[in-house]
């Protein structure tokens, strides 16, 4: 079966944006924040970096925006989450979580990259776009959350977001087909990232 | 008499930019903000929400940049709050603040849903351009000054700028006159806030 | 010999991004990021205004992702402080930074400036475009760090920003030659930046 480009990027998009909802509503809970911040807060992580790339490279208006099953699959999803949150109590592990936005991270940066060379973005820029749909949200997150972004102190995850995104670029250069890309662009970013969690892998440090 | 969508646009943008000029400039000064600074705040909050609007919905460049009077009118405003500063020690009360707010609110909410229709942008999409027009620019002072924006942990602000926009949106769907849905829309939310303020209304909080 | 607008835009650009992709990998450095942590602070320093303002002014793609010298570039500068770290232990003074600082601050204002006159934007909001070119990168550095942007709290600093803006404006106005009205404006904000820093200038400050 041939899975065309335009269906690889929707996928991932809309896979990796209830994911990334899940995780924004669970830490806006953690904080306090009322049913509407919850909301705000799962939006933002679900589809703040996208929006940025879409603006970015001249997709205006972003498909968040243009494309109603954005944003109300990111509300379902903080709407759930909310409602099962006295079951959160006990459930999800550091262990789930850390898997669950690995996953997020790795779809949204092959989306993003696929989308940002199928606008004609070159292939350094493309990589750079495919990283930051990746990260864009959870640095929004940190900044409304007025901290400094978990991804600038903390270990290796944008620089996986980079390698998948490379991968895809790449890949996409050598003219291989669209699924293959993807799938071995989000498996490189995947398992980069819960390697590094797994080894304590770290990037060499400042002064 | 009839007035036009773009005349109620303008209209409704003109009077939030003053209100959230001077409410800008006056959150400045009390944080002890030169006088640079605080033009810097007045615009922020006053055009900061609409200009992320326009760019979203690809109406660039933001009337806050195509449009000299919309940047004038926030720095006079700023200005304006600055020479007055004094009598400021005694003058607003807590209650003259809120209702100013809530009135800024209302307009930006109102011009913020009909300009995202007007060009073209779905009604779930609109109605949250019409939210975000009404509260971006505090978001953006409250993350220039380093805190959790208020919007985020406090009560029924956004929210109530999301019931104004939404009867915008569902007034011009059943193509009812542009001046009455844009008042419509304004009352509900203005009296929305204010109620909300008056009698404690809060949402359903986190964990 | 006669230097067009295309060519004095360009250059201001890329000695800017030098200037303020190697302030940023020292910033990032003294906060203890790691490697990934000093390239992120460096290019959004050294690009963050300029891809606002391609935003605002609707030049979209931003330069930024367009023309692969400028990540290149400022990525380069970042990994050139990174490796000279343990020399600069020892080597920048405060005056040294401040005086590159100023340079950049001053060829941003320039470029911003001209760019949004060569779209078509109006002498005010060309100004305002100057000015968010050259703090814009510093006002982000500072929202990802999570403190109150020194812009705001500081001397003056985006005012000689502005200054030089102004200066380029009603110097291009005029139809006075190019490169001389950029000479002009950049020496206008360099000047008064250090000027400034010399004597203990200030703005007015709030109650």
């Amino acid at each position: 079966m041939r899975i065309g480009l335009g269906m690889v990027i929707l996928c991932a998009d809309l896979a990796g944006t209830v994911v990334f909802a899940a995780e924004g509503a669970m830490a806006a809970m953690m904080r306090g924040l009322d049913l509407f911040g919850i909301m705000v807060v799962a939006f933002v992580v679900a589809l703040g970096g996208g929006m940025i790339r879409d603006v970015l490279i001249g997709a205006v208006p972003p498909s968040a925006i243009r494309d109603w099953r954005y944003p109300v699959l990111a509300f379902l999803t903080g709407l759930g989450v909310f409602a099962c949150r006295r079951m959160l109590h006990v459930a999800p592990g550091g262990h789930v979580l850390a898997v669950l936005d690995a996953a997020g991270l790795s779809l949204f940066a092959v989306a993003g990259a696929e989308k940002a060379l199928s606008h004609g973005i070159g292939p350094l820029a493309a990589a750079l776009m495919g990283m930051l749909t990746g990260v864009g949200g959870g640095v929004m997150r940190d900044v409304l959350l007025a901290r400094v972004p978990l991804i600038l102190v903390s270990d290796i995850y944008a620089t996986a977001a980079l390698a998948g995104a490379s991968v895809v670029v790449a890949g996409r250069r050598l003219a291989l087909p669209a699924a293959a890309v993807a799938g071995a662009g989000a498996m490189t970013c995947f398992c980069l990232r819960l390697a590094a969690l797994r080894y304590g892998w770290r990037l060499p440090g400042g002064m």
